[in-house]
């Protein structure tokens, strides 16, 4: 059971006129409660040809590595929830680069987004939903520790596009 | 005020334990309702160096031209939800391309995405959201009359991009 976050009456499923689709709807106060995806944006930031990587401190994936991302936020650009997340989790000074890769997860209902970026100092420490934070380089890569399918194909481009060098836009799905 | 969709009691705005920013919370069932940007997903559809216009049956901007896009679903990708949009507001089935722009407007919490896409057919027809849909050339573009900002900038980058010879993504803000 679900209730109306206007006026707390109980609501039903049911397509509204024009529609094409079931939505929360409420039969008091007439109001339509839309779900739609969220986005989690992040970066990949380099320093000399390593990547900052965070060890997670929270679950999902507890202890496993992730590049800096979370919800984008009301009130704030993409770039500004890149720039947000890199401090939040890491405690690290980014310079945003392009846009570089975009992945829709439709299972969990989000979009990633990652900003190519560059780390500007090494004065960056874990934040308090990461164990630890590391610069590593593609050799030593901890593939099977990474936490999210949306790191490690962003990860994979990206170590793709240096080798290729040249870095350009990717738009995925994980299904 | 507002109330909990889960349990129906009254929310408070309140900064939860390990966060920084006031949420609504409830203190009955403990559920913290996040409230996050919403994802706006279409295309510029091309036919013969013509671009597919929708003019808007709906408020806001009633009247005005926009391209075919509208709000994402959960359970979609964003080019599933590209392909819908176009099928719902212009009839128009085409085939997509890159995703080629972003923008953020923070100031009704959306993100606008469009994809590069070729119109497959001419067999296009105004959906229940549009008053008529038309192949519109550069030259016989409504600038005064195109309905967001989004959509005004993400066609002057792609007529600025042909013009050019080739096409790129891009990142914006609308502040």
């Amino acid at each position: 059971m679900k209730f109306c976050s206007n006026c707390a009456a109980p609501l039903k499923r049911r397509v509204p006129p024009g529609d094409t689709l079931e939505r929360w709807v409420c039969e008091q106060c007439g109001e339509i409660h839309y779900q739609n995806p969220k986005l989690v944006v992040g970066t990949v930031p380099e320093y000399e040809g390593k990547i900052l990587l965070c060890r997670r401190a929270i679950e999902p994936r507890y202890g496993y590595w992730t590049l800096p991302a979370g919800f984008m936020e009301n009130d704030e650009t993409t770039g500004e929830a890149a720039l947000r997340e890199n401090l939040e989790e890491a405690g690290a000074r980014v310079e945003l680069s392009a846009p570089f890769s975009m992945v829709s997860v439709p299972r969990v209902n989000q979009v990633h987004l990652f900003y190519r970026a560059r780390l500007l100092d090494l004065d960056f420490k874990p934040g308090v939903e990461s164990l630890e934070v590391a610069l590593v380089e593609e050799a030593q890569m901890p593939w099977p520790e990474i936490a999210f399918r949306t790191v490690s194909v962003t990860l994979k481009h990206w170590f793709a596009d240096r080798a290729r060098g040249s870095f350009t836009f990717h738009g995925e799905d994980i299904k």
